[in-house]
């Protein structure tokens, strides 16, 4: 039985695609259903999400932000005013034709983001600059009709939060863009441990109806990157075709300056394929529905699950720990725990309790540990804290290593090949030689970084003089 | 500017609807949208809904539960599967029939509940007894297509928490939907200050599919009853439809036992209703996203800020607190503060200072209380506490003036004239006299209650032998 747990893995670098979907339904994150395209987050996805969702809120919270909620629904001719905005979108919303057996007299769309939504409140709610700035998010589900779809990665509904805000200034717009894209930067370094690029969208690359986009770029195990939050500076464009105009410092009527940025249940999936292996799922502690798992050894014997539980209710209050007594055999409760990548094992058995101590198990290394009773819980905070920076390390040091620059054509087309991961070359900022490199090596430009050196003077495609640096790569 | 904030809102008792309209847009808990019949909760409103979310969500936790998210679409064909359950609610879904441009092969509706997703999900997951119990939640958005839309109230979108669990026996379900119809009664007595009534509904009333439904009904100022939470046990009719079969202790392939319980947005059109007055809303301390708010009186004099600020600074670690040190005049903001039900006002002025005091003025009873400097904290604290059981006994109160007994028609349609509220009467258990009953005076059966004695002997409308006290009354 144990074996067979972990014989169902398929091996991550003979077939990652199949190495990933194994470990969503292995790892007990998802199920799918008999809506297409659509996934069953299970309780135990969901408790990681519940995790990330508590985190980022905080933090949008501290920087000022209140939380609404917006309809689902978008009448049609509300979706159509912004021009650029239903031609990015109109090829992939689900349109509600019908309530109950009535036809409606017009469409309404299930929102797919909701920046016209909050155009029209905010147009209704903001008349002076007293009014300002309003910085609101929500947290909402969103349905794109995609075409094809992976558990997490790309789905037809998923859970994000989007935050919508107006500004007096174009300066405080841009700020808040910014620090917006600073604060996903945060939660994916620091509390996810995804090493993170932060840079901005080529004009082919930005999101329906920006002015710019910023995103934070991540690179998967297998070399492939994930855009992992994105964060647009919208300028005027909206305000103006809605008409969110407020009577400024100088009395005078001007349009407001917007922002929008939205973080995703997409992470999750960077998150299983930046610190996964072949034994399943790896967590980092600050996420980890479970950080500790307890599993009693040779637990029929006398004293054993009484010591396991007191641990158990010792730990308790300041960490996430539970406690396998089940009468599975410890060699499978040990792969289950692994599969489920919970960061600390604690095992304790009689001989343990003869020598009074415990050894803790690191889901990252395999490393043991042997630790007296009473340093139990600083011993594991301390490893919680060693576990979560490591994989921040190994992470980074992946992204590095797989990192390469290309100066020329054969050499970006040779480092796709022999390194994957991200290129960095320089790019005239001509969209044709853009869409050539995408034809001819299906990468794509993922983000202009910031503050960044140039690595040779002219355009990696056409030999032209450059403009910008590029990461570029095969994505997600 | 003060008055005509005040002068906004209808007396209550002169027109209770165009009250409750007035309170929900002013004190800024709503905005209205294009999208009809739904609405924006603003950021007052949605506060006030996370901090009851937060309550129930630690409830449904600390009994059990885990939370998991269901699609938002359901296939014509899924929905159809359980034939009691699509009669319910097939007039009211909303349906997708286009993704794109593309029409679909089989049309989707929005969930207006999801049941049939979570019976699809439980056949795949339960195998054995040993996967018994499963009690699963889910937080969600679901549609309805309501003819005539309130905000809170009834509304095309609304969020709520839907509970779906699979047991063994008919027992443990029967024990579960209980157990969860006393955590909504908990809720809302002990965090919203909602008395309600527990019991059972009759055939006519119940969930479609249940085999029976348990609902807590509370009574609102105007003396018409809200159903505040619902707890439905579904015996083994959905897991034989869906073959939803496990093996037993025994062995042998059986039906899983179902329930479910849905607790909604709807209960802030409750509280506001019970709780509000002629001056706006008036919030229980447990949810006021705000339980005190600091207002500086003559802020421009020496000290009076700086004082202000350092007894916000004291009192945030421990409480909800807020200062309003805008320019606008003291009575402007003793205004919006009782407008948005702020529980308690602290006033603190030159003469305050001098004397090493400040004011607290309560919400509810418009009481003023002079505090010494040192005990602000403490009076405060007791002070919620004694605003939040004050509030609750009031609505009790109110609730048992409200409540009539009555033996025959004559009486029934008196009381309802004159007194309002819930009229208690005998039922013989025919639905032709509960359908006479709703023609005659639009009073519907609330609930058959929980241990309550018989008030006669003979049915209140058809005179013959009685089998069950009923609660009734006119209803949201
Ligand atoms: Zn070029
Ligand atoms: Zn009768």
């Amino acid at each position: 039985m144990a074996k067979q747990l972990v014989e169902q893995i398929t091996n991550m670098d003979k077939d990652f695609a199949q190495w990933y979907t194994d470990v969503v339904t292995k790892a007990e994150l998802i199920d799918y259903s008999s809506v297409r395209g659509s996934m069953i987050i299970r309780p135990y996805g969901y408790a990681i999400w519940e995790n990330i969702k508590a985190s980022l809120d905080q933090e949008i919270k501290d920087t000022g932000h209140e939380n609404v909620y917006m309809p689902l629904l978008i009448p049609e001719s509300l979706l159509q005013k912004e021009k650029d905005h239903i031609k990015g979108f109109a090829p992939e919303v689900a349109w509600v034709t019908h309530g109950g057996d009535e036809k409606l007299a017009e469409r309404l769309c299930i929102r797919p983001t909701s920046e016209v939504l909050f155009a029209e409140h905010y147009k209704n709610i903001i008349h002076s600059y007293r009014d300002l700035p309003k910085l609101y998010n929500q947290w909402s589900n969103v349905v794109r009709w995609e075409k094809t779809t992976r558990p997490f990665l790309r789905t037809l509904e998923f859970l994000w939060q989007e935050g919508h805000t107006c500004h007096e200034t174009e300066d405080e717009a841009q700020k808040e863009t910014l620090k917006m894209l600073d604060v996903y930067a945060d939660i994916c370094e620091r509390v996810l441990a995804i090493p993170v690029i932060k840079g901005r969208k080529t004009e082919k690359e930005k999101f329906a109806g920006a002015k710019s986009t910023y995103t934070i770029e991540s690179l998967m195990h297998d070399g492939k990157a994930l855009q992992s939050g994105t964060s647009h500076n919208f300028g005027t464009g909206f305000a103006e075709t809605f008409g969110i105009e407020f009577l400024n410092r100088e009395g005078k009527l001007q349009p407001v300056h917007q922002t929008s940025w939205g973080f995703t249940t997409r992470i999750i999936g960077a998150m299983i394929m930046v610190h996964g292996d072949d034994k399943g799922l790896v967590l980092p502690p600050a996420i980890a529905p479970t950080q500790v798992q307890i599993v009693p050894i040779a637990q029929h014997k006398e004293g054993v699950l009484d010591a396991a539980y007191e641990i158990h209710h010792s730990l308790q209050t300041s960490l996430r720990v539970s406690i396998d007594a089940s009468d599975k055999k410890p060699g499978w409760k040990f792969n289950e725990s692994e599969m489920k990548g919970i960061p600390i094992r604690l095992e304790i058995g009689p001989k343990d309790i003869e020598n009074g101590k415990v050894v803790l198990v690191r889901r990252d290394t395999g490393e043991k540990i042997d630790v007296k009773n009473h340093e139990i819980e600083t011993a594991i905070e301390r490893l919680l804290q060693e576990i979560q920076s490591s994989l921040y390390e190994k992470a980074l040091e992946h992204r590095l290593t797989k990192t390469s620059v290309a100066v020329n054509m054969d050499e970006f087309k040779d480092n796709l090949l022999q390194v994957g991961g991200f290129i960095k070359a320089m790019w005239c900022g001509d969209q044709a030689c853009e869409d050539q490199i995408k034809e001819q090596t299906q990468a794509t430009s993922r983000c202009i970084p910031f503050e960044e050196k140039g690595v040779s003077d002219t355009c990696v495609y056409c030999g032209r003089a450059a403009k910008e640096l590029v990461y570029w790569a095969k994505a997600y």
